[in-house]
């Protein structure tokens, strides 16, 4: 089943691709990679309460995670704007995740799982890619995640 | 007009690109991309006091756009100097920014600002990025700001 | 001297390459670019007490290098896992290094040079990469250093 129809199967709703902030874009391509900018949890162009703050303080694994997951749907809205479609995209190779972490909380990957999981839920085992997760001291917006990716493309 | 005209026009002068200070280098080259090292925003090498410490605390917002924009004039610099002119870039395609923020300083998209808004100022159109902006809690020297930079290359 | 000679003639014994915990892997290969997942200073899968906590608080410099070219070595044997053999690899290109840094400590550049010194004594001048060294708050396990590596491969 090709992405898209995952996405149709799977009921998922993509965010609408945020616009460009200030002089950068939300994504790049670059001979058969496509970059996209590190993207937050939002929702129509907002950061509910509930993906803000420092993971493992104000918000813990579970909403961590969906957090991450809502983050990594506004990638995988990136690509397609950029793209015209998902099912230009060859391979996952890596994502970035960047989780605002109370001091203390090293359950990082767990948080981030949540944006894997949906890489795989769509591309299935093209979905798989390299991953770096750190805890980092503050976000734009106050942001409990931060997600970057970069894929392979037709 | 080509960017090496765009920084004369503009009276922009470009940092010494600095020596490698260890077993890395300053940019390396491969395929049609072109990878530079985390930059600090130095000035003949040293790190003056204005550009250290934590943004929200020990510089603000404007000093803080400051300090990202002579980031990126040394990323710049390195590129040129692996280049031999940036004329040879086709597209600036990544820069990935680590600000030095205190707690509670979340306005750390317009501190990387002052690093994309340089982009465009000398690569116009094909200055425009994908980025990510990210708040560390600690950086080289105590630089307020670290910035790395991928390039589409000729 | 080819890499994988040089590991032999050095008496590296490269960690076992960790499974996949999660919905990721531990290095994806596209066009010419081999990316290598953030690693952890791991040996049979575990994470030292001598590897853990914040530099500069829990341990300082030369452990912190040794845990560094230990997570080094956690990139190598997942690089050779993905590649069959070392000598596969044409360049280092790029390592990212975060450091779990503990407030106030800004050597960060000593720590990253126990992997950087790694990757130029198996590969010689191959070896010599783009870095990019930044101090995070909270690493996944509180392992004291993640890295993670960019190769142009065959």
């Amino acid at each position: 089943m090709s992405a898209e129809a995952k996405i149709a199967a799977l009921g998922l709703a993509l965010p609408t691709a945020g616009a460009a902030l200030a002089n950068y874009v939300p994504a790049v391509r670059a001979g058969g990679l496509l970059i996209v900018s590190g993207q937050l949890p939002l929702v129509g162009g907002q950061l509910d309460d509930s993906c803000k703050g420092k993971v493992g303080h104000d918000l813990f694994n579970e909403a961590g995670q969906a957090a991450a997951r809502l983050a990594a749907l506004n990638v995988l809205a990136q690509a397609r704007a950029a793209l015209g479609s998902l099912d230009r995209i060859k391979r996952v190779v890596r994502l970035g995740g960047f989780i605002n972490a109370a001091p203390g909380f090293h359950a990082l990957p767990a948080v981030m799982n949540g944006a894997s999981d949906l890489m795989v839920e769509v591309f299935g085992e093209k979905g798989r890619h390299a991953r770096t997760t750190v805890g980092v001291s503050e976000l734009p917006l106050d942001a409990a995640v931060e997600i970057e990716a970069m894929f392979e493309v037709e």
